[in-house]
Order: C-alpha cells, then sequence, then structure tokens
C-alpha cells in the first residue's frame, strides 16, 4: 500500500481528495495497480461532517514521524510553515508535490537539491496553469530542445478582467468588482492585479528553461490597474488585444535573461489573443519544435488536483530523482536590465499640435492608431523597434515639446 | 555510453541526427551526464557525402544483434519491415521509439505488450502532432483526468487547404496545387485529404484515452474534398469555420466509443478554430482539467525529430516498462455506429420554394444560413440536435418535396 498525506484542507487540498477518489482505479492502473490510499489529512480547522473526518490530523509530525508515508501534497500555500513541513518531509525521504507557486519561486532550487540528495522527488505541476500539464512537457517533452523563450497568460482574474473590458466594454473597476463577486478575485485583489502572482508563475517556467533560479525580485512588474477602455479601443484599432503577460527570453547576446510581467498588446494572429476569461495560455518557442502553446483552465479546485494528483502518480512511478526537473542557484541574478530589451511600444499623448510631427522626427516610422470619441488634442502610435531605454529618451524628448504622456504598453510579436 | 540506432534517413531520421548533435550537451543533462552517441543509422540508400557517412549501414541485423544498442528510433514509416524490425528490438531487450503513426496505430497495442513482456518501452510522442507534446500529457499529466473525449485538428496539409479556402477564398484545387508545390502535401495526396492520415492519429490518441485498441477500419471517415467556398461561406455566415476535425468521445451511455473524421464547422469561439495554416491543436476534455488545447506545429523535420529525441531521452531514464502508456487489443470493435451519434449538421439544398418552411416541419427549429451571391433557389440551415441517422431520414424525406442535398457538414461544440 502507497500511503499519501496531503497538507491543507482548503480549495486545492478539499479537490485534491475529491478527485482521488473518485478516479482511484484508474490512477492505481496507471501505476500497475499498486493499492494506494491518502492515510492523513494535515489542517488546523476542524472538519466534524466530512467524510474524511477520520484522516484528519493537526500535528504536522504525525506525517513527518511516520515511514509508511511515501508521498505527501502540500496543498497549504504561502511560505511558511510550508518550506519548514516540505523541507522536513525531503530529508526524511519522502516525496513531495506542490501547487504552491510562492514557494516554488522563493525556494525551488534549494528544495530540488534537498530532493535529490535524498534520492526522493519535488514536484509542482499544479503550481503553474493549474490543470494545464506545462511543468513536465517543459522538462520532459521538450526535452531536445533549447528553449528560446517563454511567455503567457498566467493569471485567470486579470485575464477575466481584462475579457470584460474588451469584450463588454466594462471599466476596469467595474469588471474587478465582478470578478471578486464571482469568487475570482480576493478582497485584497494585489497579488493578481498587479502582477506578483503572474510573477511567480514566469519566475518558474524561466528558472525551469534557462537552468537558473530566477527571483521575483529582481523581474519588472507591471499590473493592469492603469489600463483603460481608451487604450482597449486603440489596440483594437493596431489589430489586437491587450492581454497581462509573463515572459522570459534568453537575451540574443547570451548570458542573461530577460523578464518581465506587464500588460501588453498582442495581436489578434497570436494564439495567446483569444484566450479568454479565466483560462490560461502559454507560449513555449523551442529551436527544434517553434511555437507550443499550451491552452487550459489556470485555476479551480478540480484543475489544480488533477495537476497535484498526476504529480503523486509521477512520484509513485519514480525510482529516484528527476534529473531533468532540475535548476541550480548560483546565488547570482540572472535577469538582465528590462530597459535594454527591445520591441515596438504604444504611446499614448496628450498633445500639442506638432505632437505626431515631433514624434515622426523622434521615433521614424510610426503608425498611428485611432478611436471613437478621439479628443482632438490626443493621439497614439506604435513605434518601430527600440530599446526600453530608448523609448523613454524619446518620449521624454517628446514631452518636452509640450505634449503629455497618457499612457505606454508594450507590443509583443508572438 | 549508451548507444541509439536510428532505422531510417529521410527527413524525420536526418532530423532526429541533426537536433541530436546540435543539443547533445543539454540532452545529456537531463539524463544526469550520462554520455549518449548514436551508433548507427540505417537507411537502404548511399550516402558518402554525409559527415555521419561512417555510421550508416544497410543491414538490420547489425542493429538486432550488438547488445550495445540500448534504443532504436524507428523513423522509416510504412508497416513492414517497420513492424518486424520493432518487434524485433523489443524483444531483443532495446526499447524502441518511433514517429510511425501507420505502425502505432495498426499494431500498437501487440508492440506495448511485446515491449511490457521484456521489461523495455515502445514510446510513440511523434507519431501524433509532430512536435506538440500530447501523447506524454495524455498519459502522465492527465492522468488524475478520466478523459471524456478528445478532438483535434491532426493534418496540417488539409489545414493548409482549409485556411486557404478560408482566408483567401481560394477554390479547393488551387489550395491543394499551391500545398504541393510548397511541399505540403504529397503528388498523391489521398492520406491528406481523404482523412486516412488524421484517421490513424485519432485512433492512436482514442486508444490511449480510453484502454482499447481502436482500428482505424471501423471509424467513419470523410475527407475534405467536397468542401466548396460556398460551404465557406456559409460557415462564416453561422460564425465559425470549417475545419478537418477527427474526435472520439466516451458514449454517455458507456460502453462504446464515438470516433469519427470528417469536415465540421467550428464556432469562431472555439480554440480550435484559430488554429490555421500547416499547425496542429488537440483539445482534451477531462473530467477534472476541463478542456485543455495543445496547438503547435503538426510535422516537419525538426520539430518531429525534437519529440522523437524526448522519447530517447524518457527511454534512457525509465527502469521498466511505462505502466501509464498502455491500452489493450481484446479483438472486438469498439467502435459505435456514427450514425447513432448526435449533434447539429449543417445541411446545404437546392430547393423549390416550399423546401424551406418543410425543412421547418422537419427538423424543428432550423437556423437559416446567408451568402453572397446566394442563388435564389438554395437554402442553407443547421438543424437542432438529433442523431445522424435521424438527419439523414429527414434529409430524405426533404428532397421528396423536390429539394436536392449539395452538401451535409457536422457542426460541433467545442
Amino acid at each position: 500500500m502507497i500511503h499519501i498525506a496531503v497538507m491543507g484542507y482548503g480549495t486545492v487540498g478539499s479537490g485534491v481528495v475529491e478527485v482521488f477518489y473518485k478516479n482511484r482505479e484508474s490512477i492505481q492502473r496507471k501505476i500497475g495497480n499498486k493499492p494506494m490510499d491518502i492515510k492523513y489529512i494535515l489542517d488546523l480547522r476542524d472538519f466534524p461532517d466530512s467524510p474524511y473526518a477520520g484522516k484528519m490530523i493537526k500535528d504536522f509530525n504525525i506525517i513527518a514521524d511516520d515511514p509508511d508515508i511515501e508521498i505527501v501534497a502540500e496543498v497549504m500555500g504561502g511560505l511558511e510553515p510550508a518550506f519548514t513541513f516540505t523541507k522536513t518531509c525531503l530529508e526524511r525521504g519522502k516525496s513531495v508535490v506542490t501547487s504552491n507557486k510562492e514557494l516554488v519561486a522563493a525556494r525551488g532550487a534549494e528544495l530540488l537539491e534537498i530532493a535529490r540528495r535524498n534520492n526522493v522527488n519535488f514536484f509542482f505541476e499544479a503550481s503553474v496553469g493549474g490543470g494545464i500539464p506545462i511543468i513536465r512537457p517543459l522538462h520532459s517533452s521538450l526535452a531536445a530542445n533549447e528553449i528560446d523563450e517563454i511567455a503567457g497568460i498566467l493569471n485567470g482574474t486579470t485575464n477575466f478582467i481584462l475579457t470584460k473590458m474588451i469584450k463588454e466594454q466594462m471599466a476596469f473597476d467595474d469588471a474587478l468588482a465582478l470578478a471578486q463577486k464571482l469568487g475570482y478575485a480576493e478582497r485584497n485583489p494585489s497579488a493578481d492585479v498587479d502582477g506578483h502572482d503572474a510573477c511567480r508563475k514566469i519566475c518558474i517556467l524561466a528558472s525551469l528553461s534557462f537552468g537558473n533560479h530566477i527571483y521575483p525580485e529582481f523581474v519588472h512588474t507591471e499590473g493592469i490597474r492603469n489600463v483603460t477602455l481608451e487604450d482597449v479601443a486603440y489596440a483594437e484599432n493596431w489589430g489586437g488585444v491587450i492581454k497581462l503577460i509573463g515572459r522570459a527570453k534568453r537575451s540574443e547576446e547570451g548570458g542573461g535573461i530577460f523578464a518581465m510581467v506587464s500588460p501588453a498588446l498582442i495581436s489578434h494572429d497570436s494564439q495567446l489573443s483569444s484566450v479568454d476569461d479565466v483560462f490560461n495560455g502559454i507560449l513555449v518557442r523551442g529551436d527544434a519544435t517553434g511555437d507550443v502553446v499550451f491552452y487550459g483552465k489556470g485555476a479551480g479546485k478540480l484543475p489544480t488536483a488533477s495537476a497535484v494528483i498526476a504529480d503523486i502518480v509521477d512520484a509513485v512511478k519514480s525510482t529516484s530523482t528527476s534529473k531533468s526537473l532540475h535548476w541550480q542557484d548560483d546565488g547570482k541574478n540572472h535577469v538582465l536590465d528590462y530597459r535594454q530589451q527591445k520591441g515596438a511600444f504604444y504611446l499614448r499623448m496628450e498633445g500639442v499640435e506638432e505632437g505626431v510631427q515631433r514624434a515622426r522626427e523622434l521615433f521614424g516610422e510610426i503608425r498611428l492608431l485611432h478611436r471613437q470619441g478621439q479628443p482632438e488634442n490626443e493621439f497614439a502610435f506604435v513605434t518601430p523597434v527600440l530599446s526600453e531605454s530608448a523609448m523613454e529618451e524619446k518620449s521624454a524628448e517628446l514631452e518636452k515639446s509640450g505634449c503629455r504622456r497618457i499612457a505606454m504598453l508594450r507590443v509583443l510579436d508572438y
């Protein structure tokens, strides 16, 4: 019998237990019909009416000290006590699977190394993209590729808000209130709308893709609070939509990673442009495969639970530490200054009459955009490709002629 | 040293060798820095100028008899000698990875069983979807799901042709000629345009998803030769596009599989509708994850080669036969009569004046469609949901009133 412990009985934890017992037979078939059961569910709260009340415990040491427990699902969230519990389990020879993106983004390299030393596994498919298989494809199916770039719509809450703004011309505040009402956004929505959640996820994907731990604090992160319906209208005129994109790529000169989270213009031709509502979409650009896109529900009880259980199955099947699921932490920051990254930019200005002419002189061939109800003294345009620092210089120069910048967004070319 | 043999030095085979040597270092890192090399390349042709001329052999027995060879990549295509060679390798304790969809669709269950008996692996990620990870996610990442349905744009050639018809109003014959000129279609394009290639692929996906071998000969298969620009225009008016879709689902009553390959109307809201040109897209509907979609290049030298190499890496990492990559062949046909499957249908009729009224009497609430240049005596509509056999009966009844059916297509709701 393979004994499992589940730490945390919140949304994801109760989903893990539910999906496990619902599909137990077919799950066991996938591991060669070995019997498998959940022995403990750790939570400080009481669940007297739960059918699993007999499995509920409040003391972590029961799990740590029970040699029967081979696999632990950490679905509590947060850094502590999740980190200490996970570390202890790995050191006691138990594999740990987690949905905890904060934990992986902050301490992933360290926990992977502890797992390796103890010949067990630390898996985290559920930490990015909910039920979308992305971690395993990245290190396993795309093993033959050098991954050049990875970009995605990684946060369902902000994507829901932007979709409402784009499709129903709902203002940001109203869309946020609706997301809160529907339970997609927290009362304090900062982790979502300010981009921190997406940032943790792109850091996990970048660490795995490029081999070095990428820390969230070094990744320039902007949320969607400043995106307006006017910007949405200009984006539509340009031929696309505004999405919150987490992205990371190898610098072409080598020796570093460009990484950023920000709202950006995405062309209607891109597969990412049609990822709507609470769905996520992740694009992986490999040297051999070209672009591969993964799409699905990025959050939610059952999708996330299914990813946790897929990791449990994989942990049962593994006889030693996965060698492909790995990255190192050499203590250095591998993220380059985002102002050196090149791209096109969308700028919206409150302008003087000569503003457009001045913008042409400064930026070269710009593409002017239009919207319904555009005031006479407003103009918006997309620049040619240049570095962000060069754009900022030229934009400041433009403001000297009497214009005022209202908005700036990156224009991506996936 | 891990020794590999590559059987077949055509497009995929030469791609495997190219990608292997290009990314050898990072591939070896994924297997814990074990050294790995290609020892033999089997092909009946001479390649005197190849940098790998020293590895070229023409006698399969050299591979079969060499105990150094642990892993064989079968990338010859066709049923024989691929089947005999693969079987022999597995029986001699060598894992085999293949891109050969014909082989897997015809003899997959048998070869998986031979692999199991010899404690080696038979992997075939490259047989469906080229460089898109789909086989491994299906049996590994989605392990916690009961898969209810799977549907995809599985053939790049026909998708290129349909895209030209939809986006450039190119007639089928011209689009086919262009595909041939660009090297996307063979001189004899039947395997692609008549749906046989898509059929093999949906059979592989269905076998893996539902656990029983699904044979191509039992799957109702229609190609795209009869799709016209008039149908494309009506589909646009309906709010979607025509795509060649391979699909398989569990019957809701249980006890069988509905499977079909046919052109079908797909709503613009569907992720599959924006899969254009030679790209593939595969939708997997699981009970826990909901819909997950995989998108990428479905064919081509480097994408397919990268999938073959991912399988090689996985074979090196495996210490025994994968228990999740498995289905059985009980000798029975599990495919249900497609005429019992329910759905909506698009019908285009050359009609008498009372045709529309008669259609309403027969089908109930129909949705009339329109197109530019629609002749007065033509009408097209989408039916409510009914079984295909009921639709055929009513359609025949409608023709008795003096109408003539010009076209019929299924309307899907992904």
